[in-house]
């Protein structure tokens, strides 16, 4: 029988989305899973969104350019980014297939097969993914729990910089963690890259989901690093459209994306009834996003409270995206996630959250830490965390 | 500054879209520019696929399953497959971002970096870019215009495999060529990859667009090889819904689905938006094809007369899919397309066409031909075909 190739054999499975036969197995037995595993919020999309959808006149469903619906460029660089204080020229951003395609395109283009790009640990799972994929190596910084992950003291780069890293990754703010990272932080991370010359590649896709009174500072906005700093960005995931698959890659440096214009047009062009949503979003009232950050926080308050309330669990208060890291008492956050699905139910129901030692590089780091998302509404959120609570009195690899 | 990776720097640009900012600067000139270049058919999408995006209820545009939704996997395996005599279960298909995704995926599961995939000559274009992004070489089999680009005797697919050789890939109907292969080539061609146990890679995006009266003969249907065939589809090509970008990759081998799955998952979802698209565009009825089949025919028919009415003129009838490729009394296409762009205008119109010499691997081959769609109504491509003509007797590169 031919055999496939050693890329497909070797690929990680999706850690985050691996446990989803054993949801799909229990749904299948007719019992109710409280999804915290994932960031597939219940927020509603903007109406302006759905109605450019709905309302839509094309009679032709055609490809776009390359690049993305002249009309989504504009708009995003002259009415979404100005309004946020960066400054961009349409020609300086690509529509994307999502912030996933815009990850992978960024690494693509920054690194060679072989080279290495610096991540602080624990980060968003798919990084390891395209790093994967494309052949280049995750150095993992570490930051610590207990601090809330914050940016480690600047000699840790300087440290683990060798002559292949070519390229930072940072993620603000942090999925899995919800870190919020300051514009101290930036700029010292920035002046990393500018010393040693390293391309920034800069995710920002949960920037409109901070809770802190100080505006989200963004790497393009960092002095004199204008041609190191690449930006990640969803559209899908700021509307609350994250079905649609619309980012964009953005960056002042013409050779970059020169680079991801060819990348673009082996593609073709990215989703168009997506992109029409996405030109309708950019209508979005800024009470829409005033009101989602109030559920949030209070979304977020509850879940940090009553995960903190549970014996030999612990978890920072994250500022930003909609996730948290949690610290559990069992001996494996995966096993634990997999006995929930498989065995425990309170009332025909049971809960999912992500094992988060695939959010590390360091090996044994993590083991025993899970990313919980506070995407259901809080009466919803009660149950999850109730009938999380029991299971982990009932795990027999409980530790306390 | 930051250099970026040779795989960025060495990355072909799309030869199919590399005179784009050509045609562009002409439009901005007022200048009208008929496409004969692209596979951009201007025929309506089916109205039942227009209504599923107008009517839908949902509120939340969420990620679907990596896979696809499970609505258009089940409607795709036993509707669509089934109905045109492929027997599928939902669980091997994976709906993908597009055809594009799908050849990309059967590739990077069918070869190792340094592997070899055979490919008849001239292919699509992003066949190439495709395997250089997975660092494949593309063994190719030469065709000849003079018999419509059949498909050689089985002796130089022998000639052409070597202890490198992983898979051939075939495209049928082609593009750029439009050949439609025979249920006696496949069966040949399946011979061949039975005996040296190759995956068959069968891009049949085009399978709805064959204008004989024998019914297509997929990969799928060649007995005995279910777990070397990897179908590669398009929903969006199939219903002109090139935009929706959605697509799907189809195979019994449970270890190529399985790996599909991994690539899949990190990608996330398809586009939601273009998938429930698609699950209306199931209901398309058969007259829709009928009269697409129709209006095809007729096109061709007056572009083929056409075209080989041009003193110095030779292209061949296509039996499928919506282009030819047509050898031209000109030293070089890309010249001649580029020069059509910027300087040569009938009332203020101008006609692109693709230059095919990127179309083929041998060095030299195909400088002469250039890849016709026949996309538009009569009237236009009328004009557009006469403008054409007029080029090819003004063109100083003229070689008649």
């Amino acid at each position: 029988m031919a055999t496939i190739s050693r890329k497909a054999q070797e690929m990680p499975a999706s850690a985050i989305r691996k446990l989803v036969p054993y949801a799909d197995a229990a749904k299948k037995q007719g019992i109710k899973v409280y999804h915290l595993n994932i960031g597939q919020p219940d927020i509603k999309s903007p109406e302006c969104a759905l109605k450019a959808i709905r309302e839509n006149k094309l009679t032709h469903i055609s490809y776009s350019h390359s690049a993305g619906l002249a009309e989504l460029r504009d708009g995003l660089a002259n009415r979404y980014y100005k309004n946020i204080g960066i400054n961009i020229d349409p020609s300086e951003l690509i529509v994307t297939v999502a912030g996933s395609e815009s990850v992978n395109l960024a690494l693509e283009i920054s690194c060679n097969e072989g080279d290495e790009v610096i991540v602080l640990e624990p980060f968003y799972t798919n990084y390891n993914t395209f790093a994967f994929l494309n052949g280049i190596t995750i150095k993992a910084i570490q930051t610590d729990i207990r601090n809330g992950f914050q940016v480690p003291a600047i000699e840790e780069f300087e440290k683990a910089i060798t002559p292949k890293t070519k390229a930072i990754l940072v993620c603000n703010p942090g999925n899995p963690t919800g870190t919020l990272y300051s514009r101290e932080s930036m700029l010292a991370i920035g002046e990393i890259a500018r010393r040693h010359d390293l391309f920034l590649i800069s995710d920002e896709v949960y920037r409109e989901f901070c809770y802190t009174d100080e505006p989200h500072f963004s790497a393009m906005n960092i002095p004199d690093l204008d041609q190191n700093v690449i930006l990640v960005d969803s559209v899908s995931k700021r509307y609350n459209l994250c079905g649609a698959r619309v980012g964009c890659i953005v960056s002042h440096n013409k050779e970059v994306m020169a680079a991801a214009m060819k990348f673009a047009q082996a593609r073709l062009c990215p989703p168009v009834i997506g992109q029409i949503a996405s030109v309708g979003a950019l209508d979005t009232p800024e009470e829409y996003f005033v009101a989602v950050k109030e559920e949030y926080i209070k979304r977020r308050d509850y879940m940090i409270e009553y995960l903190n309330s549970i014996p030999g669990v612990y978890t920072p208060l994250p500022m930003g995206a909609f996730y948290t890291i949690a610290e559990l008492p069992v001996d494996d956050t995966e096993k634990f996630a997999k006995w929930m699905l498989e065995n425990f139910r309170i009332d025909g129901e049971t809960t999912m959250v992500t094992p988060a030692a695939s959010f590390y590089k360091t090996p044994g780091k993590g083991i025993n830490h899970a990313r919980i998302a506070y995407v259901l509404e809080i009466p919803e959120m009660k149950k999850a965390l109730r009938i999380l609570e029991e299971g982990l009195k009932a795990y027999p690899g409980r530790t306390i």
